[in-house]
């Protein structure tokens, strides 16, 4: 029949338009034998499958919105910003995946041999005698300059960009600040940006480069390592080398802690002083084993945490090695470090960083201790990472405040300080003059003279 | 009648868990007058009101899915990470929000009287005079040092994290080629990251931080501008200081574009050296006005792009700045500047990065020009920022190149390089050796005596 062709027809139009817009069918594909609906109810149905196919392109738009980068109510500079952005991301991908190519092209090095103890090259027992000998035939470049002993200042982080994006930001902080103490102190930097030994990558890394540099740079009489996460907060005081004259290696820590109680946090190796020669050549000789990464590092790992107090189960990490070493071996090094705690060559964070303003008020640079902190350390924060043992918002302001409770001592000197210990912004502290040299006479901190440090009982 | 009123009964129930599940409704809601509608078209209305639930139980995840965190097919760790980065973005978002709101109780600045012309400071007109007198009173900071002058390097960065992610690390890079150069050439740095002057932020700000580093530092006797994005790619080469004994402004350009041309890229701000003296304060007097931002920046910016040519329109640039200053005022100033071309002070990059590796077997550094670039610059790449004007993968791995091309120069002495210029692994070039003081004495930048520029015609 006419109407019911017509009927068919239109069901099979309305069936296709439904399938074509990816909407439900609303009626029953098969015509045969039905009355052809009123026209009010056919308006519903128009009005239904329009609602399905706006709901649909609307689900489609979500979904490709990411992808596509329609965003509604943004302008086409955030486009571009988010397309740079994405560019980025997938540059940064690449240049990984490209460092790991490249290393699959080289011939595999040799498996380490599990029973040979590992080493951080071959072994030299005249380092003294080679040093001295080289001294006295470059009289240019001596060790002591002005009756000051020469340091090298080493610290580093890995050469690749932060998982976090924050954490590059705050590593450049950080290294700002090192620019800023060691300049006003006469201290050379070495930024470590590269693993000299693959075996010993993270926290291990630092041991070959500071042979490394031991051997290349005679005329240093004492290499300093400092973590990244280690900042100056003391610009004023210098460590009092004449302490250790006697001592080869100065490291922060409590003597009962670690005699006693064994504790894996005796000492910090995030702010150590190895002083050039043979005794620390030997000294990091012995402490390497535990650190070629894999089945060594595991084991060494558990052997670690079975003998020092709270330690948690994890591979081999370089301070709790040099803990248990020191204690495995006490007579063999003991007497050539110092364990120093009369100021903070290692300040941990926590306690610190909400004093500032108090210390502000009450005391002033120079005393490097509780007063006034030399170095404050935010061990467990690692903002280059992304599993930090603390929450995230404390330690980027906590950081913030120390980066800013330091740069003020540096400002100073300029007639500029933060507007507070969380603003980046600064403001002059006093009037500008036309005859500056008076301030500088007062202000410049390499007219302080450092102050002693009391022994204390 | 019963089943009527079951079927009005019915379909009410149908509308209102058609209702509570947000399903359109399939039929109308009067039912007067209706036949109950067949079993099998009641399971249809039943499987479509079910289809219709889903889908718009799964638009809701979609759009939720940001919100709450819920990825498919990811792991407990990436939803930290995830976790970990938004709420960086969140806290940076709220420090940058801080800083404004600080700035906001403080009392507003007066409006820059635009009648007046803008200056960096007083008046200082004795500084030869002062700083004279200061250096024969204080002969423990002499401004020459073993024949050599005492020079500072400046560079700096904002004080907020990069809009780009990568910004950050490229600066940190940045910083450790710049920490390596000054550590080998016996030069001071000083890194800024704060605005001494609001009105001259951006690219002005070096102008108010050398002023300040000249009037605090009278024991520096060259004070080097150098940009964020300018890379030592000679760690040999040293600038011949001698050569400008009778000038006080040593800046890279071309006297030709300068003078005939007017070129706006006649000379280059990226790299420049002015001596600490009177003549030096003169200028940086003389060339801020067009800085402060806002409308004096930017009525200057007109001048300076309908005076030099090739400007595009934008805001004063103090490169053009001083371009136009040298231009207008030639015979106030030029007799003390020195237009340098004979090695790279300023290097642009997209001529130099493709030829490394020619470099590499051709020649050694040390030459600092065309043949080994003392400084690549990388102008127009702008990590830090959103908006370059050259291809994001094009500058990355182009600033890769420069900064690993000149890593090797310094990794030279400890015995590594890189495995190529686009990785950051590194790989031995020597054995090792018990004996490592002879490559001391062959390596060691320091022990090189530095090339002199033979006059070209």
């Amino acid at each position: 029949m006419a109407k019911e062709d017509g009927f068919r027809t239109q069901k099979r139009v309305s069936s296709a338009s439904s399938a074509a817009a990816g909407v439900l069918p609303t009626t029953m594909a098969s015509g045969a034998g039905r009355r052809p609906p009123p026209r009010g109810r056919q308006i519903q149905k128009t009005f239904n499958n329009v609602k399905m196919t706006i709901l649909c392109g609307f689900v489609t738009i979500l979904v490709l919105r990411g992808t596509i980068g329609v965003n509604f109510g943004t302008s086409d500079a955030d486009v571009v910003n988010q397309n740079i952005i994405e560019e980025t991301n997938r540059l940064l991908a690449e240049i990984r995946s490209d460092s790991d190519l490249s290393d699959s092209n080289e011939p595999p090095d040799s498996d380490l041999d599990l029973n040979m103890t590992y080493t951080l090259g071959p072994k030299i027992t005249n380092w003294d005698q080679q040093r001295k000998l080289w001294l006295t035939q470059n009289p240019d470049f001596p060790s002591f300059v002005n009756g000051k002993a020469k340091v090298l200042l080493l610290t580093g982080s890995p050469p690749k960009p932060c998982d976090n994006p924050i954490g590059d930001h705050y590593l450049l902080k950080s290294v700002k600040n090192k620019i800023d103490y060691c300049r006003i102190h006469g201290i050379e930097i070495v930024y470590n940006m590269a693993h000299l030994d693959k075996e010993l990558a993270g926290y291990w890394a630092k041991l070959p480069m500071i042979r490394r540099l031991m051997l290349s740079h005679p005329e240093i009489e004492w290499i300093w390592w400092m973590d990244s996460d280690a900042l100056f907060t003391d610009m004023v005081f210098e460590i009092p080398l004449s302490r250790y004259e006697n001592h080869n290696l100065v490291i922060h820590g409590y003597p009962d802690l670690l005699f006693d109680q064994k504790s894996w946090i005796a000492l910090n190796t995030g702010s150590f002083l190895f002083r050039n020669c043979q005794w620390s050549l030997d000294l990091l000789d012995a402490w390497a084993p535990m650190g070629p990464k894999g089945p060594i590092r595991e084991e060494a790992g558990k052997i670690l945490t079975a003998n020092l107090k709270g330690r948690p189960a994890f591979e081999a990490d370089d301070q709790s090695a040099l803990i248990y070493l020191l204690l495995s071996q006490k007579e063999t090094w003991m007497e050539k470090v110092f364990v120093e705690n009369q100021y903070y060559l290692h300040g941990f964070w926590e306690g610190l960083v909400d004093r500032y303003e108090e210390m502000i008020e009450k005391y002033h640079p120079g005393l490097g201790d509780e007063r006034w902190p030399f170095i404050t350390h935010f061990v467990g924060c690692k903002p280059c990472g992304s599993y930090a043992d603390y929450a995230v918002e404390r330690c980027l302001k906590s950081m913030e405040r120390a980066f800013n409770f330091a740069d003020n001592q540096v400002l100073k000197l300029y007639g500029f300080g933060h507007r507070g210990l969380l603003s980046p912004k600064i403001k002059r502290i006093r009037n500008e003059t036309t005859f500056p040299l008076k301030f500088v006479n007062r202000f410049d901190i390499r007219r302080t003279t450092p102050l002693k440090i009391e022994a204390r009982s």
